[in-house]
Formats: structure tokens, C-alpha cells, sequence
């Protein structure tokens, strides 16, 4: 993971302009995140599946899904979700959005917003609106600093930076994220953004987002709650000098779309690795599955499991919770065929514990920060690959109190 | 729920006959629990539907499916779990019940075992085989006894009694449970056993604990984790002296489903106040759903959140984190038609907050024992109920070094 004091200075998207305020939300912090976008810039966006999606979520959805879409500007803010606030959160996004368009000269469906923070609490529009009117920013162009703004338990700011080749063309590319709680599958999970000059049309960036997804951000837990405001866009303001990509399967896109995914599963470990209370991260391998479903259900049936991850944090070499989780998962496997090693050693064959198991070599393992369990199930011939971190003490204090 | 010191006193089953040894499994505690019954006694079984059960649990479905099923011995062991223990474990379950059909002089088929504790530890037979035939019990017929004999991380003996008349005849019925950790849905939670007199076959037995599991038993959870080795299991000595039943649907019958019914929640409840480290029960009512299914996840999906459970622990009215456990239920709602309600307390109204809601009566209410959460989904007229418990930071301290 890349963590220059000052990224921005090493890198640059033209037409990109971050603007940092505090608009009073959270006390003597920085909450407000004002994007800016040259015109025509591309969007694409992943959002929660929750059935419950905040005001911002929605309005997100519906823009992101129009035949014409582009964005110019993004605003984030953090310390309230504005999330089952009914008929007035979505009026406060409204508000918003059109102070926003008239700012920015542009149409209303060219503003995304986002918010996060504490659920069914109202989110008054004039807090933001007059922060922005008046207010000066406190920081400008700083990627650390826009990753700031948006962290509500997260303890650091995260965020990932590339540069990559399309052609002859250098294409540079900003990730930024939030995220340490309420972290589960099936979503762009919590916040992430993601910016490049590639000129690309939105379609071909939603096509890669959503490719990536389901392998990185959709790949890791905390503890299986799935939050209200989960978004994800991928954006892009489209200065490269190459000529507009309006194909996915463009071959000179490989390098492009390996960037991406890089650069989100970088954002998605960093969200694990500051998973509330963590202290480990933790990768969970299953491989030769019956199927994908199959081994992704068994892969998160291990990462959601409080024995397993309580175990690691005492770590305690009690691997019988790996085989009680890949039990619980109700997939089609023998008990006889599966093999689970942690690191490098080998745990279990033929049903019941390794005949050269020794228990000294797992205590040991179990110290390190990263820890890698895999599963060879036997059965078939997929995989899938999940990120979680381990379930401390610390979870439950940050939680049990969280808006005090 | 009963609590008197020695129930056995006031209750009695004819044919049953408890022992109680300490077969050095465990140091310094009685560890083994070991009944016979009369010669035709009925048996019916619901376990585990783990895809790793253990060998024990094995063994009892093969048995309890048998045509002419009856039991004369049960064993139960706590301290190891003789799970995921391969061939080895196959051979333990069958030396124990070998030798136990020479002791009772009746058929393997007429014995059942269990035993619960560290999964992945080889059980050795010798200390079961031994102990029943070289030492002395250490309590006989004690209900209190037995259901210590059988806990692990308890922190007390789980059991309910009741009479009931089935015609002109009283029947009496013992229950006895433990769980503590590792306590999830779908299936017979835990080790449970229920003892009656009521002269009944088999297969009426079954229909009625299969019945009654669903909304008991398998209506728990304390921390979404299924065990290898759960098994619910209801017996009759078949000596009150009414004429075998043979219909499930003797109307005669009622009175001894809903003595059942109430068995089984008042021990499963007794479980989920049990829970580790719980300091809390918390019923959650889900109605007006639009399938049972659909009532079932929901509650679920709640009862599973662990930021659910910590906001409860620290007394924090955070009902927030409903409105993201009901969403990530995936389940049909619409949120603006969500009610939820702490007790008396009507939270939510239109798809936010009710404007009569005042935080200090929510902070207050979630001072009591037993927190109840009712939810109306106001889509159709299916309701389901669960109970589960809070999650404190004491959870995490048994379940990081549970095996030392």
C-alpha cells in the first residue's frame, strides 16, 4: 500500500479539484468533501443492495442509470447518513444538488452526493449549503486530506494511487475510501472514489467497476452489517489525450482495468485492516469449491464467524471453528476431502487432524498480522478469495457507544 | 422459568434413571451423563444440519431414521466434541455404544450418544468405557446434576419441568439443555433432551419435536454460529398408563404439544440468556411480513447484527442499526411503511423517525433485562419471533482463549 506523506505531488488528474471544509456536522473536524469535474467527465457507481438506501444512495442510483450521464460535481459529507430520514432527506439531497448546479453552472443530474454517519438522524441542508457559500476551504488538493473528511470510526485515512499505460498514453489514476464498521458483502461497499483522466465513455467505467467489485469491495467483511450508504463511483475527467474508449473489451484496456482493480483492492484490504477494533488481517482462500457460489459461501461463512475471528484475536490455534464454519455454510462438500492449512501448515486431512500437526508451529503463525487460512475442499475446481480482520474487545467498545 | 433446588423432588419419571460420573475428560467436574431407560422407550431426534456434523450426531440420525426405533441408553459427554475426528471418531462412537448394548443387554440401535466441546480433539473411549464400568457416580437422579454434567462454557444448569394431563391420565416432562456459544439457527440447538412418561411411538414424537423446534429452538441465536454437534432429542419411558398413541392428531393431544412447546422455548430461552457474555435477552417480533420466510429473515438479520447487539449492550438507543438490519435482510419492504417499536415505544413513522419520539424514554427502556423490539412491515400478515442476546466485550474474552 502506497502512503506518501503527500501524494498529490506525485500525481495529477487534470480537471480534479478537491475542496475540504468543516462544515460544523462534526465538531473542529473536517466533514465536507467538495469534487469538482471538468465538463462531460464520465461516471460509473456501484451502491449498497440494502433495502433501506439513504436519500443520497437513491438519488445516486437513478442519476448513474440515465443514458446520458456525466458528473461535475461530487460532494461528501461525513458524521450523518441522512439515511431513513423519508420525504425530507430526500428533499435535503435536492436542495442540495440544485444549490450545487447553480454553483457549478451545470444540470442537476451532473451532482452526486453522499452521506455518512450516524442513521435516522436529520441532515440539515443550510449547514452544507452555507459552508460552501461562505466558508473557506481548510484544505485544498489534498488527497490524504479528502480522505479525511469523509472517515467517521476510521482510525486512518485511506487511499491508493497508480499510474498505468493505455497505448502510448501515461493515465493516471486517485482512489480514496472510508470504511471500518458496518462492512459486509454484496455492495460497492461504504464509500470509495475513484478518479482517472483515461478519456473513456461511462459505460466501458461502469463495465470495469462492476467487473472489479464483486472481487474486491465485494470480497471483504468486518462484521457482516451491510450499511446504508455504501457507494462506489468511478470517475473520470476524461483529459488524457487518447482518442474516446467506447469499447470494454478495447485490448489496449487490460492494463487499465488491472489498475482499477488494484487500486480497490488496495482501498477494500485498507478498510479490512482498520476494520473497527482490528488487529489482523485476515485472507480466507477456498479453492477447488464445487462452484464460485459455492466457494464464496464458504469463504464468507468463515470470515462472518465471531468464534473464528475471536479465536484468531486470542490467537488461539482452535482450528475445529474453521470446520464448524465451512459446516454452517450447508455447501456440498466431504468432511474426509477438505484441507485447511494456515500459512503454510498443514491442519487437516482426511477428515480429522494432520498426523504431523504440531500445535507449537499454529501458536506461532498466529502472532502475525497477516494471516492466510486456505481451504482445498476436494470437490470441484473454483475459488474465491475473502478479506476480514479479526473480532477484538475494541469492536465492541467502539460500538456499544458509538455516538457519544 | 422453574429454578427449584432439587426439581426431581417434585417431579418423576418412571423408568428414567440418571448418573452423573467425572470421567476425567474434564478436571475436578462431572463431565459424563449417562441414562437408561425401560425396554421400548420411544425416541425422536432433530440435529444439526452442519455439512461437518460429528461423529456422534452421525450415528443418532442413522439410528433415530431406523424403522423400529426405540432407546434404552443415552451417554453424553462435555469436554470434546469428538467432531471432525474422521474414522477415529466413527470407531469411539461405536466402541461407547458397543459396550453400552452389553451393559443395558440391548441393541447398538437402542443406544445414543453425544458430546460436545473443542471440536477436532481425538475422544478417547477408554475414559467413557472405564469410568461407567470402575467408577461410582458421583450424583444419581439429580435433573439439576445432569444438566451441569452436560455444560461447557454455561454459567448455569439449563432445565424445565412441567405436568400436563392427556385425558384423565398426568403426564409428567423433564427437559434438560445446555449451549452457551455457538448458538445459531436451523436446526435442534445445542444438546437437548426432554423426558416424558406419556405412553406415545416414535413417530408421534417426532412430528411433535420437529413441529416445535422450528419456533423454539431454531428460533435462537446468539452469535449467527451453527455447531457440529446439536441434537434435541424427546423421549418417553411410555410408563403413564394410557393406551399407546398412535395419531398425531389425537385430539387428546394438545395439552402435551403446547407442554412441549413451552419446554422447548423456556429451555431455549434459558440458553440465550446464557449466552457468553450476555447481559441481555432480546426479543425480536417481526409482523405484518409478507411471507413467514420473509418475518423469519428479517428477525434474523437483526438478531445476527452484531451492531445491533453492541448498541443494546451499552444501552444506546441506536435504533438506526434496525433500519440497516432490516435493509440488509434483502427482503420485500418498503421503508416508508416500517414501524418499530421498544417496548411501548413507537420509534419510527413514515420512513423516519417519529415526531412524537423522545430519546430519554428509548435510553430508559434499555436499562431492563429483557429488551423487547417489535417490528411492523405493514406488507402482509406473517410474523415470526426470535430471541437472541446482546453482544458485550465479554464475549470476545471466552471466545479468544475458550480451550485454555
Amino acid at each position: 500500500m502506497i502512503k506518501n506523506k503527500d501524494p498529490i505531488k506525485k500525481i495529477k488528474i487534470d480537471g480534479l479539484d478537491f475542496k475540504i471544509f468543516n462544515s460544523d456536522i462534526k465538531k473542529n473536524k473536517t466533514d465536507l468533501l467538495l469534487v469538482t469535474f471538468p465538463k462531460f467527465s464520465s461516471i460509473s457507481g456501484v451502491f449498497t443492495k440494502s433495502k433501506t438506501p439513504s436519500a443520497a444512495v437513491i438519488d445516486c442510483i437513478k442519476k448513474v442509470n440515465l443514458k446520458n450521464r456525466s458528473i461535475r460535481c461530487l460532494v461528501v459529507n461525513s458524521g450523518n447518513a441522512n439515511a431513513f430520514t423519508g420525504i425530507k432527506g430526500t428533499k435535503t439531497v435536492n436542495k442540495i444538488t440544485k444549490f450545487l448546479s447553480d454553483l457549478c453552472n451545470c444540470n442537476e443530474n451532473e451532482v452526486f452526493s453522499s452521506s455518512t454517519g450516524v442513521i435516522g438522524e436529520e441532515l440539515n441542508p443550510s449547514k452544507i449549503i452555507s459552508c460552501i457559500k461562505n466558508k473557506k476551504p481548510v484544505f485544498v488538493n489534498s488527497i490524504q486530506e479528502a480522505a479525511k473528511s469523509i472517515m467517521t470510526t476510521d482510525t486512518f485515512p485511506k487511499y491508493a494511487i497508480s499510474k498505468v499505460k493505455y497505448k502510448n498514453f501515461e493515465v493516471n489514476v486517485i482512489g480514496i475510501a472510508k470504511g471500518s464498521g458496518m462492512i459486509a458483502p454484496n455492495m460497492g461497499t461504504m464509500l470509495a472514489y475513484i478518479f482517472t483522466d483515461l478519456n473513456v465513455n461511462s459505460k466501458v467505467l461502469q463495465k470495469i467497476l462492476t467487473n472489479e467489485n464483486d472481487k474486491t469491495f465485494n470480497s471483504i467483511t468486518v462484521d457482516s452489517d451491510t450499511s446504508t450508504s455504501d457507494t462506489c463511483l468511478l470517475i473520470s475527467t476524461n483529459q488524457s489525450k487518447n482518442k474516446k474508449i467506447n469499447n470494454f473489451h478495447d485490448k489496449y484496456l487490460d492494463n487499465f482495468k488491472k489498475c482499477i482493480s488494484n487500486i480497490m483492492l488496495d482501498l477494500a484490504k485498507q478498510i479490512v485492516i482498520d476494520g473497527e477494533g482490528a488487529k489482523k488481517i485476515i485472507e480466507i482462500r477456498v479453492e477447488n469449491a464445487k462452484s464460485i457460489s459455492s466457494a464464496k459461501n464458504i469463504a464468507f461463512s468463515i470470515a462472518n464467524s465471531p468464534l473464528v475471528k475471536t479465536a484468531i484475536a486470542g490467537e488461539d490455534a482452535n482450528w475445529g471453528r474453521i470446520v464448524m464454519a465451512i459446516g454452517k455454510s450447508y455447501e456440498p462438500i466431504d468432511q474426509n476431502k477438505i484441507k485447511i492449512k494456515f500459512g503454510k501448515y498443514l491442519v487437516t486431512k482426511n477428515g480429522m487432524r494432520y498426523s504431523k500437526y504440531l500445535e507449537k508451529n499454529l501458536t506461532e503463525y498466529l502472532k502475525n498480522k497477516e494471516i492466510s487460512i486456505s481451504i482445498d475442499i476436494g470437490m470441484g475446481k473454483h475459488k474465491w478469495t475473502v478479506y476480514t480482520c479479526d473480532l477484538t474487545e475494541q469492536y465492541i467498545r467502539i460500538n456499544a457507544d458509538y455516538r457519544s
